[in-house]
């Protein structure tokens, strides 16, 4: 028999870009949202629950459109939890629902330990955010390959091998010697095998050097492939020539095209970008991490980071339509003292911006510190994010026929970006989830708080 | 008043594909071939110099479609010769002439100060080869860049840029991060500012990964500005989707082509390059050198080095236009020995295929060796690499109207290719060479001897 | 009820230094012989268990004054065998047995796994090597501290230091900073907690510079506590002056005394160690081995292996006590081809010195090759070692009272030491080896067969 | 004929402890002070040229024990100046003059360009501090050598032996592979040709292990031979071991005694140098320098610094000889900025603790405020470190038959540290020196100003 729920007397933002409701009534069958609008307008069945949002916001849960499920980046980490990828797939999904994120996009991970953990939260046999993923970064190696961690000759090629199989799925470094024709071989064989949810390859290396990993016949090659597959696409870009060339491919969304070696985007691409609205999931910061950055470098902030903060307020001032993405990692503290792993991840770095379950808060309230209206960023936070990834159907607003994945928060988001962070209920296919049952018994990730 | 010489009662062998002459006579008027062929057909001037060379054959002076003429590899050279670097060009240009090779292609260099040696060879005021240089590979660094020589904290950053933007020329790896049409712009000001003779581009990068340095259309934008100025251009390939690409945009000449990391040239594209005799700079191995390799190796040889004798096999087998190819600099032992430097130059290493003065013999030996016609050989170490970088209307056959640059040996080349370093006389721009004046004095090159 | 055997026929030799015995008899009750001897002053037993060794040769079981049983010394399978690094030295004191070492001394190694097996090996739990055991060399880290493996920035700094404490227990290159007092402090809690049969400190350190580890007072505290505790004694050294000092010292053996960097023994140290007859625990090499290392080399043996092998020439010309002596481990196919493991041990390396189980062969033939007299070299090999170590009472020779360790040889090891190999029994604590059941189910390690 | 100087109305302060002399004079003939005191007790001579000090104070000339007057320290800069080193000699000793130090004891530096500026000073052909100096440290390698500066497979071995050699003069690393005897004739041959003015050896090495360089024979061995030739000794120490050994030695100066790598000065060690009133060079920091490096570190102060001030600390409480000493160099912006060299050193650094011209200002100051009494700083600064050196016949205090090397200065300096840059006047040698014409023409260092 079907459970029946009411939000009543809450302001409703469902990010469709309408007003805000005033005493709206939400109601909810199992998981899907039956009515929502005015109380006026809708009649709370006599059988429902009902839940008093009096004095109360509800949203669209928020989403992530570039997250990384497996925490063990470091060699320490790899090697101790291999075979339990996948319990760490789990927590950090608790904990980006703990926070409200009731939705994340891994745009590099593990296929199967990630298919794994997403088909069990989405059979209900555990509690996390709904997963998306894309398994591989097409054409980059796996954590312990050159592309991520640099070992030289402390490990056997063989441990590094082993490991780095179980990202890269066939699908690694070596598609840079291949022709078209056969990676589209690979690309094929790789959906059929791992089930992703969508597609990501590197059209640049993961290094400094900016070098392409694939020619644009190959790239084309996988996106023909994708949307063969009926699976969205997008590429790890890193110059502008690669950005322009994924725009021209037709990619469905475009991962941080902020991030642009020596040089801003032209104008030309920009207006493109902006005119055909194809979403960019946008690395943006807060302007404190931006001052602290700034003070951080004696002046000279890294000319890369510069450029992408830069770009990421040409992009907001240009109207592009940009999305929420944090490149976060479920951080803990082995990680983030690892002497090899990359810098800036410490303590006391203001506004984190790549830590799963806090760095979300921080990249709305930069978006709109660059000039986002806040009604945007709430979209770019949910609806905009369903619709790149093509999930619009099921998530991303709160109208009648979606899933009741939603937050209740006792601030005003529109009023003031921080109130994001002021959560009172999270509720996930129409469940009320109990956020202090999550991000217990953790593993390396640490629980952020708020 | 002309001087004039003949070269009487020798074999001639013009390198056009015509059978040798017996009892041939050329007549020569200052630096130019006015008559060759049978003696019955030609009348030697009355006040002709006369070089008997009975019982000796006569062809086209040797070439090279690949050298670095400035030895200065390692940081130690480099800072000690910094601002003589001329010095080494001529002295690699003598070694090179002593040894028959009277034109040399010299594909990556310093352009300031091989365009010095390279118009003061032309001028007479010098003796050495006849140069031909492209200067910089557009999109590489130079030589204390991480393309070529990884420095680490060693070495000032000013340092090292000082010395590379001798090399590069503005052409260095930022072209990565530009438009297409800005490389373009770019490539212009190149041509104009350093007047190269040819133009050479770094498809993939010079490290390992055979990732791409410049995209499809920056490429183009390269050989359009090369053609645009009349000049010939070539690409650093070292994948089968960067030769693909090459040889689509139409490179005059595929700069080894039998590079090819991680698998062979693909058939289509092998046949693609045969029916289209597009030349082929290949990097040929004696057998010799082959089973030195395999052995060193324990039997498993470098991947990509059994690539790239496989391909020659390959090229060769099928008909492929092939051109010798050294890429050789003009070692010495402090290059040998320096402990940074690329493994394999050393002593004893049999019939070294990169040293300028010695590894041309081993070339056509090899080449011969791996089924190329006698005959043929002697064509693609003299009149296709000449047509290959559009010289033949001066140099590469013994015909008039084309500069006397030719060998006299003592033992028949086609016969036995050993017999190529037989050599008699060396002639280059119809003057008699003093081979024992060359290489006197070396600053660091060794003179490889015969 | 004890059981008796008795080994008749063969020739026994004692290695007490006298003759041979024809046609000897050897009486053994448990574990202990009871009588050795010509048969004529002999009676056998009634019940005894006869073994005919007619045709054969008795000698006493071999032993190695220095090996290191766990053969994990890379990241990989250190990390990999975390937990269980006494398998590791069963399988190796498995492999040792088989190949007719009855005695081996462990001079570096974890000690508690190393105690367990030994313990367990003398209580009749396990069948393997009798292990005689240091643990750690005092004054050095563990298997991934720079002393043996330099990590840099690749693993996190507590995964290091939980693995190093399992080896150093507490005697690490602190040293270098105490006291003499306090290091002599340390070295009684050692003695005390972890029950080594001996004793070893670095005089040197483990890197190629040769340096002090310890001051020569600091040096005089551990020989002190080694000595209160009723232990022998001996160090890590590298060079002359440190050699010097622990032969001033009183040290019980020398260990590797021919491995002086930099220069070889001075003349009137090299004739106090004669004289004294202080044990030297040498590094001999066969003659083979050293044309392989000089032809490796390209002429120029590395300058520390040369000094090593002229100080071994010397060593044995002025009649020192030398001691058989490998620093051999159980070497398998992961150690060997692992890329930042030490060079030189590969496959085809010829009489291989440091490999448990076949090194000890190579030894002897190379002491003999080097002019050691044959029955000096059996001795070298047995007896000479039970005396340094100090355990002459229980085992090194085949007389009445001793533990019943012998091998029967089927060839006579005196007439050629490659004869040491035709082992036809190998006998401990009196009972025989089924050598077949050894070394079955490796882990690492491989079985070098003979 | 004689000039004579007479300063008068000046505060006196003459270092020798005595409190200082209101309305003092001070005569100088030619070099030489002739008297001084109350001008009560003193005439001056009629033809005396008169320095007014009225309002001003008159102090010895300051010292600095320990100073590197070569700053070339990084590849660069070390291949750029080969055979010009003694141009950057001058340029510190210019430097160092301009800021009040008259006299500086080189400590470890290239003998021969050192030597050659030393003597050049003395001769009065050129303007710079009294130069006294050790070469090299014994037992050390030059610049280019892992001590100072690894290079791995960058440069030739050849130019790092070349440059190194410049340094070693026969007194590199080698020591540590020698007899003591043959240590001893080492050094007396390096004695008679480098003519130094004391000598310092490597008791522990010049990386951060801690290890001893040189067994306590060999150390003995030097302090005879020293000492046989009238020269003072110190060592390089870093450890309690390396410097308890020091001490039983009899080394003149004890150098860096406050570096105790993992533990701090035993008691009883530090109370043995006390009572002997051993002079301690100690690298005594500010409070604000301090507090910088704790800042820095997030807390967790690198273990040595934090010895090395908890050590100065205690020595000054308790009574310790102390000398400033700052092993400093004369720094410029590219050695600052060079990626390889030491970090802690760069602009903005708080009393930069080892620059030359500044960094001695800061020793007094970080003296005083850890508890020294003013008095006893300015002695310090002076005649102690005279003493030290055994050339308190000729400087070190304002006393007749002294050498005329003197400051003048505005303020009290027993007031208050900072007063020491208030510099009036430098007089070395009995001559005013012309600050502003010092330092001219810089090469490598900055000028630090005030």
């Amino acid at each position: 028999m079907a459970s029946t729920t009411a939000i009543v007397n809450g302001v409703l933002i469902d990010a469709t870009g309408a007003a805000p409701v005033d005493n709206a009534v939400i109601v909810i069958v199992d998981d899907t949202i039956t009515a929502a609008g005015p109380a006026a307008d809708i009649t709370v069945p006599a059988d429902a629950t009902i839940i008093d949002a009096a004095g109360k916001w509800i949203i669209p849960g928020l989403m992530d459109a570039n997250v990384h499920l497996v925490s063990a980046r470091t060699p320490d980490t790899i090697l101790e939890f291999e075979g339990r990828y996948d319990e760490l797939v789990r927590e950090a999904a608790e904990i980006a629902l703990k926070y409200g994120l009731t939705t994340i996009f891994d745009t590099w991970g593990p296929a199967g330990p990630t298919a794994a953990i997403r088909d069990r939260i989405n059979a209900g046999e555990l509690v996390g955010s709904r997963i998306y993923m894309a398994g591989n970064i097409l054409g980059l190696g796996g954590p312990l390959a050159d592309d991520f961690f640099p070992i030289g000759s402390i490990l056997e090629p063989a441990t590094m091998a082993r490991i780095n199989a179980i990202w890269e799925e066939g699908t690694g470094t070596h598609l840079a010697y291949l022709t078209p024709a056969e990676v589209k071989e690979v690309v094929r064989d790789y959906i059929q095998r791992t089930r992703p949810d969508f597609i990501k390859y590197a059209a640049t290396d993961h290094v400094a050097t900016g070098y392409l990993m694939l020619s644009e016949e190959s790239q084309r090659a996988i996106v023909e492939a994708a949307h063969e597959a009926g699976l969205t696409v997008q590429a790890h870009t890193t110059t502008v020539e690669s950005l322009r060339i994924e725009v021209e491919l037709g990619a469905d969304l475009l991962q941080h095209p902020d991030a642009t070696i020596g040089r801003l985007i032209p104008d030309d691409l920009l207006d493109t970008i902006v005119q055909n609205q194809i979403p960019c999931a946008a690395l943006v910061r807060t302007k404190e991490h931006e001052d602290w950055l700034i003070e951080q470098s004696g002046g000279a902030i890294d000319a890369m980071m510069n450029n992408l903060i830069q770009n990421d307020n040409a992009l907001i001032a240009k109207g592009a339509r940009v999305l929420l993405t944090t490149d976060g990692f479920a951080y803990g503290q082995r990680v983030k003292n690892h002497p090899g792993f990359r810098p800036g991840i410490r303590d006391n770095v203001p506004d984190m911006p790549t830590q799963i379950g806090i760095s979300h808060f921080f990249w709305i309230r930069g978006a709109v510190q660059r000039g986002l209206d806040p009604m945007e960023a709430l979209r770019s936070a949910t609806s905009y994010i369903a619709e790149a990834y093509q999930v619009d159907d099921q998530i991303g607003t709160l109208v009648p026929g979606k899933k009741a994945d939603l937050l209740i928060l006792t601030a005003d988001p529109l009023a003031d970006p921080r109130n994001y962070q002021h959560i009172d209920t999270v509720m996930k296919d129409g469940a009320v989830i109990d956020r202090e049952a999550l991000g217990q018994n953790l593993l390396l990730a640490d629980d952020p708080g708020l």
